[in-house]
């Protein structure tokens, strides 16, 4: 929760109302019809939620739907820059070190199984999921996108 | 195949015979019984093959198998050193993008999902799905490993 | 010319008898029916042609359409990795530059007009033009590509 | 609207008066008679703005003009300085990961149609167009600017 | 002390009390039962306690156990991104230096003693001990965790 | 064995005898009486052997004492200059992850332990040691070296 | 001398012949009738040479005008593309330290002098002069270029 | 005048001053003495003033000699650190560009004119002169420094 | 003095009083029976005061020694983290220049007159030294550690 | 010895001799009348010889002068770039280090007993000292320059 403070309003109020009410993201997703990822995506303001999405979320977390809309339309779109270096974390680094390490492979069975095209970043859906296993659990990171072909012009 | 020159000469060996065969990833990874993501990985240097591997793989590629063993002895455990950072392309680089634009929600719906724990790189397998859709093709990359729970000392 | 060195050898081809044959990329577009920039792209190991397209070259270039054909498959499809920083340069650099000045106003007078979305990098279409003024010329780079919005899931 | 804060005063003046009126940059634009990407970079602290400028905006937004021309005044100059390296997002970035793409391309091409020369950043001129296509949108930048020939001495 | 304040709230109300208890790390270690370091680090941000560690720091620190098992609630798992670069330091940069330097043979003889595999991050273990030797003292740092051998797939 | 290239002669030619003939650096260290890491870093260019060292080692490896002596004299000695930075890997990166990571717990403990003072370099030593646990394998790394208290002057 | 490595063909020729008939780039400079900082600019590959120039080498030189001719139509264009970082030395740095040092001042004093505008490139012309003071010699370096006025559009 | 915030007091007091005034640099230099450069220099923290120069200015400025005597004693010698890298600036930087794409010609041309040596960036003085042409101005940098051949000893 | 701010506060107190009684370094080192290079380096908070400097500064300076001695506790050990890179400055960067400059030859004479070692950092003695020439001052810079050979284990 | 490759022919040649010979370079400098690391230096292409320099040397180390001399005049003026950075070592980067831990003292100091000035790189002299003390020996780096104050103009 440490990183609320460069938020906008819209995301540290939803945040902090999660928190007093002990809701998970599992609790939170399920109640507006999305995926967990997505949802938590959104509290930190990195998704566009619908009208509809946001009246929900009001309902869920106490708050006033009118002022969490107006907090919403200040924030304006989602910043989407990415700085893709430097820092290491042992739960989310390990995937993307793999796709560094795999990633001829991955490029060339891409290529193989697609075609010569790029992956779409409006498209991906990020899933998670815990697979459990005789000795411990698994963590699953789904990633899904709309391939497009590269067009000569 | 440009990249063939900075490979260990097994590598570069298989990828000429995989070109001259014209066989794809699928196919060679179908004969030896392997995923095609971890299959590519072995032709670009970045996986151990057991001995039955090699075996097969020179069956199937009209390689000496005596010598590809001793090729892959020559060139020891793979390198599995990785910059994530700088370069981007339109075909891996979206992954690591999506990665790092939803790492706060994925980092915590893995903790509330599974506990305060690591992500282990040896057990991590990578897998890529050609998903077709009305509207043309989806890509869907698929990461699973082991989460193990921090100890205290 | 002094990047051929780095480039696959069926670009180099290209590039050598272009030069022999004192052609034009403009001559070269033309009778391949593709744009200059696309064509030139084509030269620097940027773009993926058809067969047709090798055969029309190999045509214009005399050189074998066989062989010529040979290079490119082996050459595989183009590796497309960039990295948008550090040097400066007076002809591709005040580009770079003024998107970088104008990004905020250009992020927000897209998002006004075609809503929260990401550009597509397979579909990007790249067009150099001279405009004749009074007191001299302008050159005019107009790049273009599908608009697809963000996706909730 | 979130980079308001190291904005100039004028410049987080006139974007708040914006969200205040519900007004797009396309319709203040056609107001003060300039692009809409100029009028955006004019709301972001990169153009300066005449006093005919400063009197339409501060007419359409409901502003003491005579305060809004103090502001630009202590403001000065626009500080142009840019950082072209780092982050990706999914609007400007592919137009930049495309000029990178194809730099060679579009250099040879330029000195083909224009001969040996620098382009201009001060007369660098940026707009953004939507064109409507069967199958969705696509976005337009368009970049123009003067061509100066390299000068021995 | 003074990287108190980029702290959460439960650290630096540890460290402020731990510096007005005059108590060392030794000490605090032997009363909850765990190693120096791991109190350490407890103190400083990277380490996770349980009920029984927050109930016998607070009781040893005079600190009331409700609030500060909801400061950690609050600060949520520890953010472990490290950046491994830059800065040089005279007691932990050496340890770094030796490992980078000795890499080649660190790695080789982990491979002939454990195989192909990859150290695991969540159970490393980190232990200082002090020798003392005829001519002054000597430092050793123990790092210790799980090898887990590289899996096909 | 891929980084022979950039080495000097001198461990060029031992690392080709040490595959010839198919000994490890256990068997290699403990016919010249030197623990493994250091005898594996004598091999990588990163050491400096005595004479009666050069001799064991042109025994065993059946090479000619007086040109492996004139290679060494040649070689000069080590470049130890090392980059902490960058790149990872999933054998020696975890370890300098925790350095990172428990950075401020060390550098307290140490301080707390042996007072305010510095690590040697010259005297830095290196040990790999393999721990059988009931389920698997640990890796246990241990540095060690001297302590120098500051002074002042 | 020792850069002539990775110059084009025609720029080693031209260096190697200045050596071999000891002329300075003054005595060069005068003969071809530019200015001596421009000509070794061209011997270093920086700048463009007419025909009338090449042939006024040649002629100096003693190298056929046609070949050389042939060296620079294949070397094209010059590659302009700078990185201002890095390295520092004791000749040209000094002017780079105190460019930098002095920006906010420079950048100031020419709004203030020619309005808000910016620099062109192509248009630079730099020399060196010397200049006998007293107390042994200054140096001089005088920069030159057109300012165009930002445009609004 | 938006990087008056991280100036000293004194620096941040003679700009406003000079704001309020509606004077020019030319002006203030005219006034104290010196060229407008080093007057800048000044008001921006990059020199260091005499008492004379401190009692002109605030004769000038109508500001207390004596409280402003102070102000540039509390501040004491001008932080000279600079990072010559990163951002560009249209105004600034096609100055060091141009020193970049030049330099080894620069380095080549003092060589032969001045001999082995290096430039003192202490004496180093910069002028900026506008030159108004036919077709618009030209701005000129001239730095001019001493040159101290390089010693043996 | 700007450097002030991010100093413990036990520093900036001395810092301040050190500006009120208007001493330099020297006078307040050899009230101390310190060199004055280390005396400002503990006044930036680079260095361990004793309690018997802590006392006669508190004396000196007009103090209380009790609460100096609290800060100097609060503060803890110093940090001594440094990058060595990026900016330059012309007082302190030319020795570092010239150590870089001359490394090989500072790196062999070494070896050749002390062997194969490294140099202390905790043992690094510095000192400044005025010396007066005909023409102008010398600075000179002297800086003496322990050299421990390195050792093989 | 392993950077010869880089070095001017030259260097190259005088290194391979001195080795051959088995002198140190102590014993070089005192036979040309120079101090060891100049004469390093000059080995190491960081420094000019005169032409008696380049005979004394020829006659000590069997060489022609004559082609000396020429491989010298080749050579040109020594590159005196350096990139103070990235890399650490034992034995150069420690006194790097010292110097950047105490830089603020330092340049406090030097204003104190110098004034306002800055250090000349061409002046700079480097002397290595080795110190016997009871416990083993010292290393002495001592450097020294001319001071310049910083001019008005």
């Amino acid at each position: 929760m440490s990183n609320i403070v460069t938020l906008p309003l819209a995301c540290s109020k939803l945040l902090r109302e999660k928190a007093r009410c002990k809701l998970s993201f599992a609790q939170i997703a399920s109640h507006i019809g999305h995926d967990e990822v997505w949802t938590a995506a959104l509290f930190y303001g990195r998704a566009t939620p619908t009208l509809k999405d946001i009246h929900q979320l009001a309902d869920l977390l106490n708050l006033s739907a009118e002022s969490l809309e107006d907090d919403f339309r200040m924030a304006g779109p989602p910043t989407r820059e990415v700085d893709v270096s430097g820092k290491t974390d042992p739960v989310v680094y390990p995937f993307q070190e793999a796709i560094a390490l795999y990633a001829p492979a991955i490029r060339t069975v891409i290529a193989e199984k697609l075609g010569d095209g790029a992956v779409c970043s409006a498209a991906m859906k990020v899933r998670v999921e815990k697979v459990s296993r005789a000795k411990g659990n698994d963590v699953r990171l789904v990633l899904e996108s709309k391939h497009t072909p590269f067009q000569s012009w």
